[in-house]
């Protein structure tokens, strides 16, 4: 089954994805564990947060894909996130990787340039992620934190074809690149910025959806952030008053969503 | 006081954990932090999430019980988990296994041998991680994800008598055993599974009941189930659109449930 | 700009938090990390939760303030504890301590009382916590968990003068004092403690205030307790049915809380 851009793809996605419930193993931040294993959870898919060097490897195994987000990072679990990596790519599975708070500091930015060198599958971050990403790769550009996903895709380009991998820009808008084409995604309201780790969330349906499809990771990639983003606007439409009530709405409406929402309202676009 | 199983039986607990509002120590995963406090906080519990190896001893003192969830396990937790579950045992406190993933990779599995082989009072966890659990000890069933609570009876019931323990097999239906006498407890609804840690979350329910009624384990344990399953119900009933609905609904049904309510809608039986 | 202890001085202190976004780096337990980002979140300020010891120094470089709270403490998280306060004081800015449990066991006592010479801006407990502060340091007064404020307030005292920071202490009515002047905090409902983390959260509200305001603490810590308390009275009013409901109606309120309402809500007074 091939995905294409329109809504059409985006449903198929999700309905493959509640079909088949993928086990995505995520190794991520202590903010985001309750809302990530509850979005996959209302997507669909099914959550296992394990990062320990005893057994991310054997986790990897029973796993169908990777996520790897350095949010809360700390030395000890360095170990298991590279070798988490090694053992997907070594298997063949899709990993993902969030590079919360590329250029930070020096550890952080270390950190995530050699997860970057373990071959990702997608990469998602914000613009100023993905600047500061390719900077420490050679670029000139610094990390500017109010940049638009749009400043950043030269960027996100440059990345994804030294590293062959996609690479999405979340944003007002978001970009998704696999170095040639570039994909638009025109979903979500601003208040989700008022939610914590929704970014971090949305990276785990990336992870879902791309394991399902995987000759098509640039597609899927963008489904994943439309129907994120969607939830979202029909959570704000359904009446949300402030972060606390969209928070509940977005796992509401990713679970109940209709094929007729999504064909309605996802908009990805070939920029 | 004796707990009968009838709904009298489920308010009493109910009325003692509001009334004496025990101190449950709590050693768990990073995901269930949360929800867990924020249900036994709920249920009119008192939380205590500690979980270093340089005060759970301590920690154990000032509890009432302990509760165990090896979730999101690694090596620097387990020194806490062995030295917080053999203090329980010596000053007499109960302790509550959940044997979270057991069967998932052969760390996990050891380390969860390793605990059962400390005593626990009670034992709670999905049909696939007690046909796990007892496969660890020389059964042949293998591991099912996809199990009935009924087919893990058997093996619920080789670890209760092995242990001197009481086993709690989650699912559609509950079923508690002490190796002898068997409760079914029929309340829940099925998106509690869209919610993630409620399964981690009840076993500290169970934690604080079963503290109360030391000399009643099975039916203390069997009535912690039915008052979260009924919280549920009535999350439900009140409309829930989805899992986000559904855990604000539910946290709000367990601080509020009456009386009527639960002697009304409790369903233990003898199996 | 000075703050005054009206209810204009609250507004002050929100309107500035909200239109300069401060940076509050949290090393936080981990029960309170998604409450405490979302509140920092829905209060217009921006949460970084970063611990390790490889780059606590070079984050409180980009910060506004820091908080350490030593909720889920263990001995890994001590050392980036003590390096982020001392980086703090180093570079002038602010920093609180949330000395969480203290008192419970020699650990977590002896690791506060060494944060505690670390030189805090302000320090935040409920009375037992701050009566077990004073007692690390010779008062003879033990640990009472159902002290009230008032029972706290000499204590409090004597670790402001003794310490050159801001003590407040929680309660039904809060009290904050810098060892001469006392205010008094009546903003709040008591569903508040059915809520895990809430004490926690509005401790990163004080220090995302406080470094707004850095010649007047006492004024600014009153105003964070107040718009915290003011927002879940007005969840309240919306009609919360129990700590579920109110958890998302006091986000909502955070962020949504109107001039007018802090106006006519806030109730700090000199005492």
């Amino acid at each position: 089954m091939a995905l294409d851009t329109s809504s059409t793809g985006a449903w198929e996605a999700l309905a493959a994805c509640r079909e088949k419930s993928p086990l995505v193993q995520c190794i991520t931040n202590y903010v985001s564990m309750d809302i990530m294993a509850n979005v996959l959870l209302a997507a669909g898919a099914s959550p296992a947060m394990a990062h320990s060097i005893g057994e991310v490897e054997d986790f990897v195994k029973i796993a169908s894909a990777l996520l790897i987000n350095v949010g809360t990072l700390s030395e000890e679990w360095v170990g298991g996130m590279r070798l988490a990596a090694k053992a997907a790519v070594a298997q063949g599975k899709p990993w993902v990787l969030d590079p919360v708070g590329c250029g930070a500091t020096p550890f952080r930015s270390q950190v995530i340039s050699s997860l970057l060198a373990l071959s990702p599958t997608v990469v998602r971050g914000n613009a100023s992620e993905i600047l500061a990403l390719a900077g420490l790769e050679g670029a000139t550009k610094g990390v500017d934190s109010t940049a638009a996903a749009t400043e950043a895709l030269g960027a996100a380009q440059q990345i994804a074809r030294r590293h062959g991998c996609v690479v999405a820009i979340s944003g007002a808008e978001d970009l998704v690149t696999d170095g040639t084409r570039v994909l638009k995604v025109a979903n979500g309201v601003p208040m989700l910025q008022q939610i914590t780790a929704t970014g971090c969330s949305v990276t785990a349906v990336v992870a879902a959806f791309v394991c399902l499809f995987p000759q098509q990771p640039l597609e899927a990639t963008a489904h994943a952030l439309a129907y994120f983003g969607l939830a979202a606007e029909l959570a704000a439409a359904d009446g949300a008053k402030g972060p606390g009530s969209l928070r509940v709405g977005l796992l509401d409406n990713l679970w109940s969503m209709s094929q007729e929402q999504l064909l309605a309202g996802a908009r990805v676009t070939e920029a």
